[in-house]
């Protein structure tokens, strides 16, 4: 399956707690299409958040964070992971 | 040490073979500024790369790129690895 890397930005008074239980959220709703959400990457205070995410396909890896918590990433890049 | 995730935009005619070089060459020089490159994806079609870096700052991360390839990060954000 494709990885993806998609990026979150301006994401104001993000909350370790947020983020946290808005993974939670991917996780429960991921099976539903196909993709697993492996890996995150936060920054507070700039309001970033970073997911890896292996998904038959860019839209299919929006649908999850769409029906979880309806935070859709602003960017999404098909990518390789470095040996 | 904190953890950095980096961004680099308009990396044109990426390929596989430039990526590895440059990321070896990290490895070659991180030791001398106490920084370690650990994991990066890339986007060779949208010329995006995005390294995962532990470092004492962002700027002994971005100096590790500069004297290895001079390929600095146009972005660069201090991050918390989701659990």
């Amino acid at each position: 399956m494709p990885l993806y890397m998609d990026i979150h930005r301006n994401m104001v008074g993000l909350t370790d707690e947020a983020v946290v239980a808005a993974h939670q959220k991917d996780l429960e709703v991921q099976h539903k299409y196909g993709v697993r959400y492996m890996s995150y990457w936060y920054d507070k205070e700039l309001g970033k958040v970073f997911c890896l995410v292996d998904a038959p396909s860019k839209e299919a890896a929006a649908a999850v964070h769409r029906e979880a918590h309806g935070n859709v990433a602003d960017e999404i890049f098909e990518v390789k992971q470095g040996e």
